[in-house]
Parts: structure tokens; sequence; C-alpha cells
């Protein structure tokens, strides 16, 4: 089949993105060139993007890894506008989600159940001012348009409603997925979630949906102990009310320490307290907040006496095939999307959404990027 | 019943010990007094006893959980002498191991098949110049005679050898279970053993057992690898050849990384390269060797790319039910035991012991206790 029977001219398009050019400065509305898809790649029209804590541990407090000029924007939702030589899974007008893990179903991570892992890298088709821009997270979605290969692109239902769903391409799988698919929550059990942005909250849903009897919610901020009620949780501990050491405090409540912990800040200490509050023999505690600033560290009688400590990436889902899947629970009402959307902007306000998440106002900032038509 | 049909007089016991009066002196033979068993006790002849390096740990490096003086000692076989009210399981003359993990089967613990561990403690009914000894590891087996709970006795096999069976009781176990029941080693698989003391050795042949096709053996120690290779190894690495840290090493002989590794030396910066030495997204390293000295650290992306890190005591056994099963597979000749004793002594020499271990020579001493009749 020629791709070119479905593909529109391949030409250079040149739209607004938000721009980081350099670390700790306002992103700037640029307009910048997205070169037409090669092969195996995709070109998105970014229909809404949110904006996740990651996108902000790149502009203003890791630098090492990742280098200015970028385009930041991880958890999108768009239509396709062309494809390149050799795609024959998409076409143009399709409604999909961009994933920052691929899965080219072909690697040695691909074929193995035991991980979601892809061992292909990315590109970068994005360029302005005659700079390459870096595509973040294999994305970029603070852009009308980017370019993504095939393997991290999710094809979703077009019914889904793409200023909802975008959620599900980050924070609501990573959370989600952490408890179902990383700690694997069982019926019953009790477990402690560790920060309430969007990801802790979806972790709670996950444990809610696992079938657990104890959910407690961790946070500094008691303004986000509402939401997570309505997502599941049935008990909260602000740490700043007690004196005690939370996870003595978690012990004390569940008689020794909780199943399962979910770490969703990214901040090494409470990686610690998230281990140290697991109940000896079996706890099993879940790291998917990130940070590559500092070590995380234990005692090793934490881990001899039984506990496992492991991480999350996406909460486990292979991207394509987990993506799709929770579109799909989203739309047979199975999942709430909603009740993590407390404000909507566009791209032009990305600067302000930022100002919103540093101040920690609201769980997720939808911003409107193109029109659907 | 009355535990007196079967029970020798219910006097004390005057016997020979090798005391631990202070920190990091020799231990001095002394005659102790040993108390009747009570209410759910046995009190055991010590036939033959081997030195740990955990008995060394806590004589010399560690004095902040455990106080003297204390009788060190803790893998070890040996007769029942007598048993107190409640008995049923043991009488007079059975063969026993005693083991430094209760195995109750009542609490939430031992009714659970996560974990090995049980949430009963120990007694102490050993006294020595008026002075109450500490039971070190609820077992105390560098004496004539000791009294344990039944809950941390195990039966065995009335044919066994007890002077090469007693290394069951802790090193052989915590080494071979944590391949086979903590890092649940898989046919095929490649593995990294660090450090070929006896537990490092028996993880070797753990891994073996279990079907592993890569087994790299790692010690700065080059005389340790004949016998890593008599039990199993595959390759050796010596850190001490290398200029490149010990996990880029592993990575280059495994395309990225071993699918399990274990750590049998109870140093934090070991635990560490044994963690970043296994494959991302699948690998899982599991702590055997004890320390309670420092942290064990690692940056988050270790866990975050799908890596596991877990502990093991005795090697997942849960102790009853596993010493028994081990001493049979001894029996069954699945087992080699005799490679790991290099050196037969008496209680007398206990220090000499300690020196050869303290010095890196050989595996195991193996200490006659008492004549067998």
């Amino acid at each position: 089949m020629d791709q070119n029977d479905f593909s529109l001219p391949r030409v250079v398009i040149r739209c607004k993105a938000a721009v980081a050019w350099e670390p700790n400065k306002p992103l700037v509305i640029e307009e910048i060139e997205v070169a037409p898809p090669q092969s195996n790649e995709v070109r998105i029209k970014i229909v809404t993007t949110a904006l996740c804590r990651t996108d902000l541990y790149f502009l203003s407090e890791s630098t090492t890894k990742y280098t200015f000029p970028m385009v930041l924007g991880h958890e999108a939702a768009g239509i396709v506008e062309s494809v390149g030589p050799g795609v024959t899974e998409f076409k143009p007008g399709d409604k999909v989600i961009p994933v920052f893990l691929p899965q080219c179903r072909e690697c040695r991570f691909c074929k193995s159940p035991k991980t979601n892992l892809c061992e292909r890298s990315p590109v970068s088709r994005l360029t302005c001012r005659g700079k390459k821009l870096l595509q973040f997270a294999n994305t970029s979605t603070f852009s009308e348009y980017t370019v993504v290969n095939q393997i991290a692109v999710a094809k979703i239902d077009p019914e889904a409603p793409l200023d909802k769903v975008c959620l599900i391409g980050c924070g609501v799988c990573s959370g989600y997925g952490a408890a179902l698919n990383n700690a694997r929550v069982e019926p019953g059990s009790s477990c402690a979630v560790f920060g309430l942005g969007a990801v802790g909250l979806a972790a709670v849903m996950g444990c809610k949906a696992a079938g657990a009897k104890t959910i407690i919610a961790v946070d500094t901020n008691p303004d986000k102990f509402h939401k997570a009620r309505v997502l599941g949780a049935t008990d909260f501990v602000n740490p700043n009310d007690h004196d005690k050491p939370i996870s003595q405090v978690l012990s004390d409540m569940t008689n020794g320490g909780v199943d399962y912990s979910i770490e969703c800040v990214g901040n090494v200490e409470v990686m610690r307290s998230a281990l140290e509050s697991c109940v000896k023999g079996w706890g099993v505690s879940v790291i998917v907040g990130y940070t590559d600033m500092h070590d995380f560290a234990a005692r090793p009688i934490q881990l001899l006496s039984g506990r496992t400590w492991k991480g999350s990436k996406l909460g486990g889902f292979k991207s394509k095939d987990g993506v799709p899947e929770m579109v799909k629970a989203y739309m047979a009402k199975k999942l709430n999307l909603e009740e993590f959307i407390t404000h909507k902007m566009t791209l032009n306000q990305v600067n302000d959404a930022i100002e919103l998440m540093e101040q920690g106002i609201g769980i997720r900032t939808v911003l409107s990027v193109s029109p659907q038509q």
C-alpha cells in the first residue's frame, strides 16, 4: 500500500509552540517548523495537552540529561495529520495519544510480559529559528503539531473526548497502573499513597479498583484530601499533624504497616518513608515519582525483613496496548477523569498553568492547543 | 500426655560454652548453667556447630542491638536432651536443628505464604557466674547445651550426619533459598552472586538448581573461585581486575545486565553494585548479607526502569518446614554440603576458627561440641 494514498502533502508545517529556551525561564510562544514525518513516523495535530510535574522538573530542577532549547509536554491527545512511508496502522484523522514510552513489539523488552520498557529511542523533527528543538519525552506536545514514531503512538476510540483522555497519556496511567500492575494490590489489603497530585490520585483510584480495604492518602496539603476521598481514599494523614515519623503513624493505624505503599512525589525522603511504612514480611513499596538529583536510601533490615522495593514507569502498561484499554475503561465509565481536571486554559497560557502547579493549586490544567476540526 | 513420660529429670545442667563477655575480645570457654526447659521449650545437646560471619558481626562490628555477655553460634545440629511441659513434637533423642527464625504456625506471618517471618520472640535460659547470658539469634550453639522454644526447632532425619547438616541451620539455606525462593531464578536466566563465602556459594548452588544458564561468581579473593565452579558458577569476575565499575563489567558480559543478582557480603556498596548489575525491565536483586551500620542507596532510575530490590532471611524458607526438607535433599544427594566444610575443630578452638574467618581462609569451620552418644 502506498502511504501517499492517505497522506496529506509532505510539507513542513509552520505552527505555534511553547519553547523552553533555557532552564528556569518562562516558556516562549514561538512559530516553529515541524518536518514531514519520515519513515514509520506520524505527524500529529495536538488538540489538548495537560501539564505534568515532570515537565516542570526538567524545566527547573534537573538540567543534566536534557538540553535546551526544547519543547516540553507529554500528556496529550490529538489527530493524525499525515504519515510517513511504511506506516499502515494510522491514517489522517485517527484519534491518537502520543506516548513517552514506545512499544516496538520487537525488542526483548517488548517481547517480555515482565516489563513495559522498550529499547527503541526517539527522534526530533522540530526546529525554531534555525535551531533543532529537543523533543522532550519523545513527544513535545506543547505544540500545535509534533512528529512521533508510530511505535510511540496509541490509536484510541474515535468517540473519545480528547480534552479528557489526554490525561491517560501519562499521569492517570502512571498512578493507576502502579497500583494494579506494579504493586499488584490485592483485594482486602491496606495501601498508602504518598502525594496527591494527579499521579497519586490515580494511584488511589487504582487501589480502589483493585479492591483495597484501607487506602490511606498522605499529603502535606489538606486541600487535596477531598478529591482523594472521592476517588476512593478511606483515611487521610497530613505528616505535619504528627510529631512521630509518618511510617510510625501508618504502622500504628494498620497493625504494623500497610501491605502496599506508592510514592508519587519524587522525593527521596518520601521514598524512604513509603518503604518504612510497609509491613515487614510482604510489604511492597513502589516508587513512581521521578528525581535524578539524589539517591534514595534505607537500612538493609528494611528489605531483609521481607519488604520489596520496586519502581514504575507509565504504571507498567505497555504503552500501545495499555493506553487504548484505559481510554476504553473511561468510555465505559469505569475510570473517573473529570475529577482530575481543575483548570482549563489555552496553550498561550502555559506559563499561568506552570504557576498554578508550582503553587500546588488544583490538580491538572488542560490546555487547548488546536481546534478538533 | 504427661511430658514427664519422656523427659529426663528437670535439673539445671552445668556444661561448657564459649562466652562472649565483651565486644572485640576472644571468646572464653566457661562453665555455664542451662536451666531446664520450661513450657513449650526443648533442651538440646549441641553435637556440632559451624561459625557464621554473622556471629563475628555481632561480636566485633555491631554492638547496637545485642548486649553482652552472650553465647554466639546459630548454625548447628544436636540431639534433644529433655523437653518442657506442653511439648509433644519432640522427645529425648530426636535429632534437631535449632533455627534463629521461629515458625509458630499461628501468627499472621506464619499463616501467609508470602513470608517466612514469625512474630514470636526468643527466651534465654543460660547463665554464667550469676549473670544472664543473652541467647544470640535465639539459639546460642557455642555451648554443649542450649534451650530453645519448640517453635524454633526443626526435627530432622535421624540418619542425618550432624557434622554436615548443621550448615543447613543458616548459611546453606540462606544462599540456596535466596536464589530459589526470593529471587525465584528462572531456567535459562543469567545470575550474578556477589561474595563467595558459604552463603554466596550456596546461592551459586541455588542458581544452578534453578536452571540458570549463566552464573557469574564475583569476589575479590580468587581463592574462592574453584569452589564456585564446582558448585555451578560458569564465569568469574574479580572486581580488582577491572578499572570499570563491576556493574559495567557484568553489563558488558550479559548484554545489559543479569536477570538476577544476589548480594552475600553485607556491604552497602556491594548491594548497590548488585542492583546496578541487573538488567533494566525485570532485573531482581536480592540482599542476603547483613549490616545495620549503614544505609544502602541508589538512584531512583534504577528502580523506575524496572528493577526490583528485595531481601532475604534464611533464604525465604519457613524454618520448621524448610530445614527438614533441605536435610532430605542432602540425604538424597541433591545438595552438596561437603564442599563447604574446609576445617574441622572442637569448641575449645573457636577463637582459632574466628581467626581463620577473619583472614578469609576456607569456607566453613565445623566445631565438634559434644559426642553424639
